[in-house]
């Protein structure tokens, strides 16, 4: 039986990355030795760097007025990395509270400099994306988290402004286009839609950079990382070579909007089930807050204890990992980029089974 | 031809590992998922996270008052984390200046607290390991570098103090037996004896720590990562992964006594060529400070003219990557654990024939 892969992350990953990413631990570029071993300034690994960076570029339409970063210590060190960067007590950093992920941001900016939640929906357990939040013109940036991984939310569009965006895009990162000319720092850790764990993608505008006067640890002064080109320190050899090797496959597809269409209409798919169905019911409660990476759901009221069962039968038939995350229970179908559409029919497929056999 | 990969980090890995490793991109444990898209809180990963633990306590005799953390940001992070959570203006930290690393490690201590240089051999463009100096009772750490990558140089032995070690073991870790209780902290980024890129092997005793009142970023903080075992955020799962098969190998060897006997032959075969042969000669001089894991050498000055000839003599024999570092010049060697004994008598034939042909 084939197997689909749901989980929030790590996630699934193109089935011919990892192919490729396994041969070339044994055999890497008919070198005769494995990828694991080659050293970072070797020149089969620069082409791998400059290859990465190349097609981050051109999928995501990225200029020369930005950086492009491979580090490591996951999103969660671009929570600190970023104001320890950017604020100090001249400025201030705002940020939109949208999920467990943007609250530990702001709980790291603090450390830094004056940090202004500007909305929150906490108290809705995140249920939503707040709006109609005005913007300090005078703010140092705004930080956004794009897509909330825990409570199935994404923002549908990024706000018009002046103040550069510092987002969190670790879920939905090139799942579709965005708006480049307003971003100061876009990060992501690979293990969604980018590749394996291990490794981070950041892309700063670096004429932001060098303004705070503090001292920064030069391993997290993103200026070191610039200057060397990733490569001050051993990189995470691997992690970016299968990064890179999921790069290919995403402009194959033919770049972010075929992506974006294709991630579009997954979830549909699946949306349309959860609405119709009347076993099951969305957690979040504005259509147009909905994510297309984490559809998160719960058993309707009146079928509660099912919820077990419903999981057995998802696995049944070879649909993994569709539990939903603790702080939100039921269910969550993580429908990445790699997921392909045959992996949402089969899962709603179980759905309408499920309602035939108990509703 | 069989090829011998004397890189000095990214560096060879046991054969059967790299084998494993690429098996397990494309079927992981038998589950029909790669290891590359696998949750790092599935029961799968959590297994191999608690293997790799148990592995790096039995194998190094690490008791309970050490913390064994698997973190990413490599060695050099560790240059600023361990002063960060150790150091204060109440205290000082000494070290031992033995190479560029340590002069790195030195450098990022500074911001946290006095750090005082007890000996180097600098001006000696580190072609020896300064011996002789006190140490200060009342320092709160002693940090030395065992394996100096670059100069060839390796710490014959630890100093008898009661003062805490804290000890950059990147390359020469679980290559040989060491006092565990005389340690504070060990560190060691992986990719020389214990696996790929992208993970850091971390030992911390535990009493040392929560001593300094600054603000330390959650994920910088050695105490975050101790309390939820590795696992506070995304750690790099596939170099966790391969660094435990890298640890199973290391067992099977018949531990550290094992290990050590075996790198001393290989490292005496080695030496003992550039030793009688006149057409080289070694870096280091001080013989009872040459490593047993980067053997430096250069040639003999009225050959020198020869160099680039020897380093195409040694290719052409598979013999791949013995070019010295471009601050010592000359040749490199690194025979870290994984290298068999039939990669030195290569190398060593490619020398004699090379006297042979020349001398
Ligand atoms: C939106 C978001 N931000 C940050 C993180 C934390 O990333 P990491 O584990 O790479 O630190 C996650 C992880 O799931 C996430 O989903
Ligand atoms: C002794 C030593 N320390 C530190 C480092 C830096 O390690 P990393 O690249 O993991 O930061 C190296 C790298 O070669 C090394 O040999
Ligand atoms: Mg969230
Ligand atoms: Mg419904
Ligand atoms: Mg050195
Ligand atoms: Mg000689």
């Amino acid at each position: 039986m084939k197997k689909y892969n749901f989980s929030a992350g790590p996630a699934i990953l193109p089935a011919e990355v990892m192919k490729e990413a396994g041969a070339a631990c044994v055999n890497f570029n008919n070198s005769g030795f494995s990828i694991l071993e080659i050293s970072h300034r070797s020149a089969d690994f620069s082409a791998v760097l400059a290859e990465a960076e190349a097609l981050v570029r051109e999928i995501g339409g990225i200029g020369e007025e930005f950086a492009v970063l491979f580090l490591s210590g996951g999103a969660s060190s671009q929570f600190f990395m970023a104001p320890m960067n950017l604020l100090d007590d001249s400025g201030k950093a705002v940020y939109v509270d949208t999920g467990s992920w943007a609250a530990k941001a702001v709980k790291e900016s603090k450390a830094f400099g004056p940090t202004e939640v500007l909305a929150s929906s906490k108290a809705d357990n995140y249920t939503h994306i707040p709006k109609g939040y005005t913007i300090p013109a005078d703010a140092t940036y705004l930080h956004l988290t794009s897509n909330n991984t825990i409570f199935g939310t994404q923002l549908a569009e990024y706000p018009e402004t002046d103040v550069p965006l510092v987002v969190d895009m670790s879920s939905d990162m090139f799942s579709r286009p965005f708006p480049v000319d307003r971003f100061g720092i876009i990060y992501a850790g690979a293990q969604k839609n980018l590749g394996p764990a291990g490794v981070t993608l950041v892309i700063v505008r670096k004429d932001l950079l060098g303004k705070v006067d503090r001292h920064i640890p030069t391993m997290l002064n993103y200026n070191t990382h610039i200057e060397k080109g990733s490569t001050f320190n051993t990189p995470p050899v691997f992690p970016i070579y299968v990064m890179m090797l999921t790069l290919r496959w995403v402009k194959a597809q033919g770049g972010l909007e075929a992506v974006a269409k294709n991630n579009e209409e997954k979830a549909a798919v699946l949306y349309k089930e959860i609405d119709e169905n009347p076993m099951f019911a969305g957690t979040v409660t504005q259509k147009e807050d909905r994510s297309l990476m984490n559809v998160t759901f719960v058993m309707a009221d009146e079928y509660k204890e099912l919820e077990g069962q419903f999981l057995e039968a998802c696995k049944a038939a070879g649909c993994m990992s569709v539990k939903g995350h603790r702080s939100v229970g039921g269910f969550r179908a993580s429908i990445y980029n790699a997921m392909p559409k045959e992996g949402i029919e089969t899962l709603v497929k179980v759905m309408q089974d499920f309602r035939a056999a108990h509703a």
